[in-house]
């Protein structure tokens, strides 16, 4: 099916996918790349192919055995929903055999994958780094003796650190605190704001009053005291209580489940290309910031911290220009407020930028990032001792992070930097752009909005409306790409930090295939 | 100095620690147990050690080579407290180095550690089994692979659930939802209990309502709705903002951070042992079931669900009679809440029964019973079908859980079943508990309130205050045994699962030393 697409859809300029592979694709239904006689050399310039180098089995096309999902993940989700809730699986996965960009399902179809995970495979699949990695003793170790990180480190647990997330820390912030998911990070940043706030109030010699202990017993103030973070419409930070309660991106996020009663502010509205609209851009931006001067001012004292992303994903891909997070980041500082900036989706290298915060040139760095997704590990920077509790046991708990997952983020980190992933990604994120902006010229109806120029692969557009997107990434699930969706109504990319000319041109061949059919 | 602890506490009946091998410990400085020229077979017995067959290199001592905590350790922690927090860090540890029930740390102190990882080591350090299965290709596949488990989860997901979490799900619970840490699972649970509790009043077939869709995204009711999860006093779930609200354990774990206006009801201050106050704990049990049934009258249709350790363990071993978790059954019963039941801490044979609540002999199972620690996989299971969502993303995240983890859980699933390891800790924890009772004998002022009789190794007990516990557990350090505290001023054992009567011995006499010291 996607050899049709793709014979079809072959003339936008600069792609030149092998017609040739995909008919032998065709003809013979089987794992299509031969993998080459020698091994291949890693990359000695930006120019050549590092998916060559990690993926010499990497496929060069898609390969649909069945319509989607296929039988085979009907059958096997609908005998693993009797254990575990199925609802929101679109197929079963074969991760063994998945390579590099491509994933492959239990019918033995090959979709390139431009998803991956919700955003969270960096080095593709069965990298062979993290391949090596997985079986060093320090793995095992860190696997079957699982420490309680915060009572009994490891011997190994510095270097750990040191070589991985520090290696990447973003500037002015040289610490960290390890927690295990998106949610969990931005939960444990929140709690060392709230634990700063009142540590200042307090002043350094004074201990907790005995009303303090007795309220926080009771849940009630001031021991648990009314304080808040405040977060953005659209926002997304995350799914337990407190993370929750700052998310605001769907109704499905958050129904039925008490919420904090803290505060949110407008989030700049802009038009696409930013370029094209600077002025009323500005004229929007300026909007919000003075909408958030004016909570900061009613809830004087009472707001803790600001949490922003850098883009806001599951909320639909929003971008701002570096002038209104300049500004926010001047408005906490007025009002002793801190930020908190959420990386945990556009963190480690997709924008362009290691940090997607790094493009805002603030004179003064974030005062936590936090991270999650591509990194495995998962946890906040932090470069201000105060933010530390200077009592133990305030920030902690039973694990306090996990080492196997941080040894996977030191090979990320390592990759990333003897490749400079972030440049490659830059570059072909570039020029996706360019051709989706060529696409966007020539279906106006089907691609609005396009978003995510200089951006790296973090790359968005609207389709006409809900259903129309849906229908959109079932088609492109059906040529054979996996994509998904974010916001109301958009179509984000998210593929891993792998993604390679090559594979963008099989992507924008059968997304130029579907966009002529719709 | 454990030599000396050990040579004047060796009066005790039963025990029968040997002196000559101390006497190698302490000449040699070495690690002093000389492993078997054979392998040692797997034992046939209940009455052979399991712990010789996994650990042949097992000491049989601890060894202290410097005082606690060594010097490396103090080096090295503040080394590492340059870029992560080491606040409540007691020692640096060797984990490689570590076997069995004993752990090193980087000064090559070997303790006998019966606190195990804060109650979360199942099956000792170096577990060969775990070791082997940290290097199977699935273990390879789900650390680089790890898929978004709601989405796109693995051909293998089915069958490790299977053939682990769900061999060993509680009765009539058939069913897992998955997390990362038992904070975690409360929290799902919650939101489970949550939204079960809105989809019953919505009815079957009415959809969200257009107010409902708008003030949840304000975080207001009756989108976010003003509804509770009843804890009790002293309880622990956790510290995320939904699990902090039920803990009530410690201001320490809640100082400064918001929390929802929950309400608490009174846990039962049983006294112990318990065999010999059966009439007056029955008349503090009816007092707290009175108070619990005047609360969920109060908060009539509000409360979404109770939630209940089977023994307090944070908040310092605290334990109710299975009467009064049959009558708390019942009442939430008769007001149509949820029981959740948090075993975290108690769950996977640590208490004589692979459940602790399944001591109860309920008539009808818990709602959800959460995990985590000793299992490395953390969640909930569940029967009712209606507990899930009926529609997909509401209870939903990137991962989902880890199957990783779930991996090791399968393994001691395996190990627990394969070598009665819960019977065996009922057995050894019978021997520790009657050993204590001559102690509590005979330094009545040291140790008070013994409890945890027939709850396996589950057992704790008071000191006379704070200072003089804290100080016990410096003194057993300073003798060779990592033990923890709990609650305001109690003691509480939490070894592994491989924990036989030889290590108790060990343990006893360090005791009987500490004791006799003090």
């Amino acid at each position: 099916m996607v050899l049709s697409a793709l014979r079809h859809a072959n003339r936008l300029a600069g792609r030149s996918v092998a017609v040739n592979a995909l008919k032998r694709s065709a003809a013979s239904g089987a794992f299509h790349s031969t993998p080459p006689a020698d091994p291949v050399p890693p990359p000695t310039s930006a120019s050549q192919s590092l998916a060559a180098y990690y993926f010499p089995n990497e496929p060069d096309l898609p390969r649909l055995l069945t319509s989607f999902p296929g039988p085979k993940s009907v059958e096997k989700l609908k005998s693993l929903d009797k254990v575990y809730d199925t609802h929101a699986a679109y197929m079963l996965c074969d991760y063994r055999n998945s390579v590099g960009n491509y994933i492959r399902d239990v019918d033995q179809n090959i979709y390139l994958d431009v998803y991956a995970q919700i955003a969270s495979i960096a080095l593709g699949y069965n990298n062979p780094v993290l391949a090596a990695a997985a079986q060093l003793p320090e793995m095992i170790d860190a696997i079957i003796n699982r420490p309680a990180l915060g009572n009994f480190p490891s011997m190994a647990w510095e270097s750990i650190l040191q070589d991985g997330l520090i290696a990447a820390a973003p500037n002015g912030l040289g610490k960290v605190w390890t927690g295990l998911s998106g949610s969990d990070a931005n939960e444990c940043a929140y709690k060392a704001a709230f634990i700063y706030h009142r540590s200042r109030q307090r002043g350094r010699s004074s201990d907790f009053s005995e009303l303090e202990r007795q309220t926080t017993m009771e849940n009630a103030s001031p021991g648990s005291p009314d304080l808040a973070i405040l977060s953005f419409e659209k926002a997304f930070h995350g799914r337990l209580f407190g993370s929750l309660s700052t998310t605001r991106s769907n109704p499905i996020h958050k129904m039925d489940i008490p919420a904090f009663k803290w505060p949110k502010a407008p989030f700049p509205a802009l038009k696409y290309p930013l370029d094209q609209h600077e002025a009323e851009n500005r004229v929007e931006e300026d909007r919000c910031l003075s909408a958030i001067e004016t909570i900061l001012h009613e809830w004087e004292s009472r707001i803790s911290a600001v949490v922003v992303e850098p883009i806001q994903s599951e909320g639909g891909d929003n971008h701002a220009t570096p002038y209104f997070f300049q500004q926010l980041r001047n408005l906490t500082k007025q009002h002793s407020v801190l930020l908190i900036v959420d990386e945990v989706q556009t963190g480690v290298g997709a924008t362009g930028t290691f940090w997607a915060h790094e493009q805002w040139n603030l004179d003064t760095p974030p005062d936590m990032v936090t991270f999650s997704k591509k990194f495995q590990a998962a946890g906040y920077f932090y470069g201000n001792e105060e933010l530390r509790p200077r009592l133990p046991f305030r920030q902690f708990n039973t694990w306090c992070g996990d080492a196997s997952k941080a040894i996977i983020a030191r090979e990320i980190v390592k990759e990333v930097h003897a490749h400079d992933l972030v440049a490659r990604t830059s570059q072909v994120g570039r020029y996706v752009y360019d051709q989706l902006e060529e696409l966007q010229r020539t279906f106006p109806h089907l691609m609005q909005n396009l978003r995510g120029k200089d951006r790296g692969t973090f790359i968005a557009w609207d389709a006409t409306d809900l259903d129309t997107r849906n229908k959109f990434l079932n088609d492109m699930k059906a040529v054979g790409i996996n994509i998904g969706g974010c916001g109301s109504h958009s179509v984000r990319l998210r593929p891993a930090l792998v993604f390679e000319k090559k594979h963008a041109d099989v992507f924008l061949d059968a997304l130029e295939y579907v966009l002529k059919q719709s």
